[in-house]
């Protein structure tokens, strides 16, 4: 929420429209994917679970890495849609009341029961991949691209990714009260969960959008420097020492961003710019 | 157990060395995919969570369905693999320590911590996609077949498939004790669990070894009566009620058998002849 305030500061009316336009793309797009109907037991849990999990800037960052390499937003709408189900299943496990972790932290309104929770979650991992690879059209010729992005995300959500990520995260809280900007947490939380997410948002944009080895690559390191801002600013928004990390994270982020078009770049690279800086 | 106890009573020499030999395939297949290596703090769990879970027939029926189409074994060797680790964290999802299990079946060995478990079982089931993913082979132009394979197994493993009957037979395990044979724990749970998972075995075969559209579909309605056979057995092989129910399944699933070359099926019509019945 920090990292979204801090970069809608930043933002120019027309940036800040684009924005808007593709969040809102993308939640017509789950909308649309997992309406509230019957099974209602199925639904209505996978439907509220999905919108109330926090957001995260990777599923946009998908659509715009995408458009970037001269793509239309339409080529990765399944992706950013899968992307986001992702978040919100390792937000909901990450929140699970296991007997070991007395007082879990009730971040979200505990509507439905830890089994359906639990199971609701585990659903939305092969849901989302399900909504990617039918979105392959045998008319565009594209099975080969989604494919690939399906194995960038299926590697990027699994356990030496994000829940490589959300485990370091879990076990580290045990020790809370470091005081200072831990390295530790940047390498094995930031940049394993967050990093990894955008990372792999950047290169299936770039994927889906037709782009080149070397602009998915490009995109793929630009989108590991967004997830460790935001991974930072998610926990450490207040610390100076934080800040310093954010400045030398956003210069190697703009420089993954030089032999793109200039005009383009300027909205996509609203991620990493904000004016507190 | 008691069901595999049961088709291999039935079995002859040759039918036993088929199985034999793909169910040490797939093991194989799987060692390499998940080996015990660096960082042993990801693969050291998710090789012995993967290889302790209980087994189930639905990787081997894949592959049987893939030969009896006239596949190769190995085109759906990624399948298997990857319905064996679905498989798999289901059942270390249905025995993690939720705080509202008190008791919580201690079925397997814990090695592991219930974050571990947690974890790696939701790292389980995108790892198997990406296998499956990654087995796509531009030579073999065999992209769209992969393709046809993820969906299947992440819609048979979502919310209205695996996990919907996952979840009644854990909200069901609350009013244990009923009596005789429940008609609704046969459609809730078996027809769901191990029925959902088993047709799609049987499908992802067929696709994956070139069958007709008939073909899929005969496999997959065979590979459901197998399944809610094999889920009767697992919770009530020794009431007799259920192997009435048994018996009527498996005269169902013998007619899907019925225009395939008979030569080949004595040996896939294994799953569901025992000689107890």
């Amino acid at each position: 929420l920090l990292s979204r305030r801090f970069t809608a500061l930043a933002m120019s009316r027309s940036d800040h429209s684009y924005w808007s336009s593709v969040h809102s793309e993308i939640d017509t797009h789950l909308e649309q994917a997992i309406p509230i109907k019957p099974p209602l037991v199925v639904y209505e849990p996978m439907h509220h679970l999905a919108f109330d999990a926090p957001q995260t800037s990777a599923p946009a960052l998908c659509i715009a890495a995408c458009e970037l390499v001269g793509g239309h937003r339409d080529q990765a709408m399944a992706a950013a849609s899968a992307l986001r189900l992702m978040h919100a299943s390792a937000f909901i496990h990450k929140n699970l009341p296991l007997t070991h972790r007395p007082g879990t932290r009730l971040t979200f309104d505990r509507t439905f029961g830890p089994n359906i929770e639990l199971l609701t979650a585990d659903g939305m991992i092969p849901f989302g991949l399900e909504l990617l690879a039918r979105s392959d059209d045998p008319d565009q010729n594209n099975s080969d691209r989604v494919l690939q992005a399906i194995v960038e995300i299926s590697h990027a959500m699994g356990s030496q990714g994000v829940m490589e990520g959300l485990y370091n995260e879990l076990e580290h809280d045990k020790s809370d009260g470091e005081e200072g900007f831990p390295v530790w947490w940047l390498h094995n939380v930031c940049r394993k969960k967050e990093g990894t997410l955008h990372a792999c948002a950047g290169a299936c944009g770039a994927i889906l959008g037709g782009g080149s080895e070397e602009e998915i690559e490009k995109l793929r390191s630009y989108g590991l420097y967004v997830g460790m801002v935001q991974g930072i600013f998610n926990r450490f928004g207040g610390n100076a020492c934080a800040w310093k990390e954010v400045k030398e994270l956003r210069d190697l982020a703009l420089k993954e961003l030089k032999d793109f078009d200039q005009a383009k770049v300027i909205t996509i690279s609203r991620l990493v710019e904000t004016k507190v800086l």
